[in-house]
């Protein structure tokens, strides 16, 4: 039975701690937070827990395992790193940390220590994301030419981090996830109209070879759109996660190139066949990925959203803030 | 009653024709096409123009007082330099011409001339963007922070431009025409695929206020989307233009700001009303456009889409290429 | 504060439970469930309440004010009458009764023993269902044409139950509310494909004045569909409930009518002008049901869903039947 | 060549007019109106025809091999008797005739006189409707358990017919084209609001087997709806006409029912799979019936649109009338 202490329990945490705790073989045993209001609801979700204001209590604790750390990203680190240095593997909320020094630093010292990091891309356990990477690993859209994701809404603004680093972590680790390629350089342009955060922001990703990515993000928009559309070379693929059904379509629509007498001349046919919408598995997201966690401990296997995954995050929110300070000049990875 | 000749009958051009014949006081008197199979569909159109595969028998006629430059782009130019030369009024295809320099070059002989540029911004003319143009003139919206545009589908691979040449004139012309300010610099990424053409492209238009514009252009979409949102500091509006009914939807949604104690302390209010959806003007945009070049014709009035309204969307597109070529750099105006 | 019993504790019983506790001035002291594993959820959703398995703990209790009844309709009947005899107010899930006979005999009691019964209405306590009622009582709609709703998806067959009885309630309950005018008559058509009950059903009901109301409902539907148009002589509205936002949308569109000469010569004119969506107040049916009923109890007021509300319900279900038993013969109330 | 004669050249006239003159084998000779405003146009759709303001000059040419009925329902009984008298194929607008009895005299008549007889139902030339004929003839959705149409928008009112002979003709010989089973009765119910016709009923139609059909028809909606749900033992369909795109969607969903320990004791399982769409041919319908109609008469090939398949539809018309004059009682074909 592995023995879990989490920190931070405000609007994310006790969804973290209430899954760990269903899962098999894990328990968590301690909860701390720096508000009182927020452990007066440990009791509900996880009963049985000690609760402490003092994240030291968990941290240097012998009889605690594993720590999952669900406070802001500025804190990420320390937390992390103490918890690394004490033996404890951690589950560390996305984005994984503030610079990718600091995610090079916890890698580290995890490999050394021989624990476990697993970053919260929660994402990636959807049923909808798992298709995805189906779909694309079975060759079923081809080579892929662009990957378009709009994620924006009236959402809440929030005062440490800018709208890229609040949306886009999501929409980073899911493209990293199912894409084969790795991203090469970033440019991002932005508008900060409230604040002193950006709270709209357009994001290009650039890879090796022809595949291209943009992130549309925007803390102000009167609409709720989670749309994400994928082309390949055989077919298409839209994903809506606002729908309630049918949210993954695909496209057997196209275009076929086909080089007549010369190599300038080329005619372009289009293709335009069925739609097909699988259906996705609806399991919650959240209970996968802390079953994940339990089980990589347990058998020793990598996760698929490691330290090294985060890392691939964090690399982006970096090169993305440089490039907005630039005015969108591209920063290569 | 204005005798006016049309250069250019493939798809758009019989549009024009047809709707400049069904204007008072303007007769489409000759038609000027190089494929002969075009030619035969003119007298459906316009029954007895005379019919040419010769532009000089329409640009240098004495009895042509208007001509239709409705051909690919890089004829615009010399027809319409020919046409002003002869001393006639044009109406030319949009995007204006294929270089900025050719473009001040044409209003400067029109100028001279005292003739008519019009350039074919169809879509200033609809209802949808002539109500955009009223709610925000009348400050319903208040201060303008994003314009945020989105135009793609499987489209018609273009042989001689690139997709944002193809489908963001649209665009810009309707963003320079209901936007106040003015843009002052451009950063464009892009990718190709098929052809070597860019077929998918992210354009970011700068402000000298805190405004930000964003086109996404793409001819290789599995659907259609045709999706402007416009967010304001009062309130933000969507239009949906594959909609056939409520197009255009104005939310009395966003964010207030108030200082608290210092200056470092704000609070931000989010505000969510209602919806509304003004009934839109049905009338067809082309015959406005036909009725609005007659018009300024006669009454010597400025059109609204005229010479220097085809510059700024040329600018744009100029900039853009600039910024492709170095892989999103930004790129004055 | 008043102290409540629930009897039933399935699937609705739990929201019941845990709404009225929540409310000021009342408290569940008591839960009756025939199945063990339903009471082993009572210690989280109304920590402190008694649980038992034999109903007269609550029905016959002298610390008990009020009972709910969250049972199957075949019960409620036995459960209302004991608790209202033993002074208890009650309230009772929907359909109110299984026959029109048992909801008179139980509304005569309570007035007798001059108690409070509420029948579990929720629907009209939502933000959309209120703004509706607000809408036609304020005339915005004009006289009322027809009112036509449509409620299917792939549901849960029921076992003691048509899908008449299963999903119209709903229906039948907002349409009562409000419409001014009173059902005079009803024509019910159905199928059963599956077991022995009728899994599809359509319900014309007809009032005195040209009014006219459509249901549609149905256990076999691929897709689910929560659509309610309300037509008026001078706006008409639609009511989407599976949307997220802009559920309600009131079209200013219509016909006139103009006699010409003679009466016989009637010249209709079509009015098409904005549409618009007010905003919802998101606060929870339930919520305010409870407060409600708790509230009625202290002020002597009636509820808006009391015994008679319950009834008017119940006799268009039994009316229901009949025609279905008859092939679609209307069925006067 | 077949030589034809178009009677009535108001709205559909000439798209019927074109397109059989866009037939190889088949040119439109002559067209009458009795609106002189209307014969004017007769030149730009089929140049070249005669016009005439008088029937006989079509119906008694000796020169004229069949003949289009695009007038009011009420006349199209006088003009394909004359016609079909005269030794003349017909092709008749829906409904195909005002009564039953007409449509069997002319169906009499063409067999004695070895003429064909076509009632436009166009929609069943569309590609959605072909697909789903061949969904449904390849047992794809197995045993058809319910047929589920609405067809509602702020219509036109008609001053000859109520919106059930305006607008269920179309889906009345959908159903009957693509459903194998045959109607045995109807009960229709409605409302008059603005004339004196019926503007919104609904018609419920029964087969021997459990099959039940509904359509919902209604000239005051503010909004369009072309919607069909088709519900089957082993799948269901959904066929959206305002749709641009995947119009038709086949969602593997279901239940089935296994029968446990007894009879009575019966176990419902819901299936749940995935959703497609497929590619529907575009091909212009009224293209496609009108080169049926001339091939019928080269091969003397039975139309699928035949007589009988008119009067199937004018049954279910006349039965609607006698039901909804007794409020909705079954009347039994």
């Amino acid at each position: 039975m592995l023995k879990m202490g989490v920190v931070g329990f405000g609007y994310w945490g006790p969804n973290v701690a209430r899954n760990f705790n269903s899962t098999d073989d894990a328990k968590v045993v301690s909860v701390c937070d720096k508000m009182p209001a927020n452990l007066k609801r440990v009791g509900k979700v996880v009963p049985g827990a000690l609760t402490t204001q003092d994240s030291s209590d968990i941290l240097d604790s012998p009889d605690i395992d594993a720590v999952a750390v669900v406070t802001p990203v500025s804190m990420h680190f320390e937390l992390a790193r103490r918890a690394l240095t004490n033996g404890k593997h951690v589950f560390v909320e996305k984005p994984f940390t503030a610079t990718v020094a600091q995610a090079r630093e916890l890698i580290d010292l995890a490999e050394k220590k021989k624990l476990l990091i697993m970053v919260d891309h929660t994402f990636i356990f959807t049923g909808a994301v798992r298709k995805i990477k189906e779909v694309i690993t079975e060759h079923e859209l081809g080579e892929i030419y662009y990957y378009d994701s709009t994620r924006v809404n009236l959402g809440l603004f929030q005062h440490d981090v800018n709208v890229i680093w609040d949306l886009a972590p999501h929409d980073f680790s899911i493209m990293l996830h199912v894409l084969k390629d790795k991203p090469v350089a970033v440019a991002a342009t932005g508008a900060k109209h409230v604040n002193d955060m950006v709270n709209v922001a357009y994001v290009t990703v650039f890879f090796e070879k022809a595949t291209i990515a943009h992130f549309n993000v925007n803390w102000l928009s009167p609409v709720k759109i989670r749309n994400t559309l994928i082309g390949g070379s055989k077919r298409m693929l839209m994903w809506n996660d606002v729908l309630a059904d049918d949210k993954i379509k695909i496209y057997d629509k196209g275009v076929d190139v086909r080089s007549t007498q010369s190599i300038v001349n080329l005619r372009i046919n289009y293709r335009t066949g069925d739609m097909w919408a699988p259906r996705i598995d609806g399991k919650e997201a959240l209970a996968l990925e802390c079953e994940h966690f339990v089980d990589c401990i347990k058998t020793g296997r990598k996760p698929v959203n490691d330290g090294h995954a985060g890392l691939g995050v964090v690399q982006l929110l970096e090169a993305c803030d440089k490039s907005l300070e630039q005015d969108g000049k591209i920063v290569k990875l």
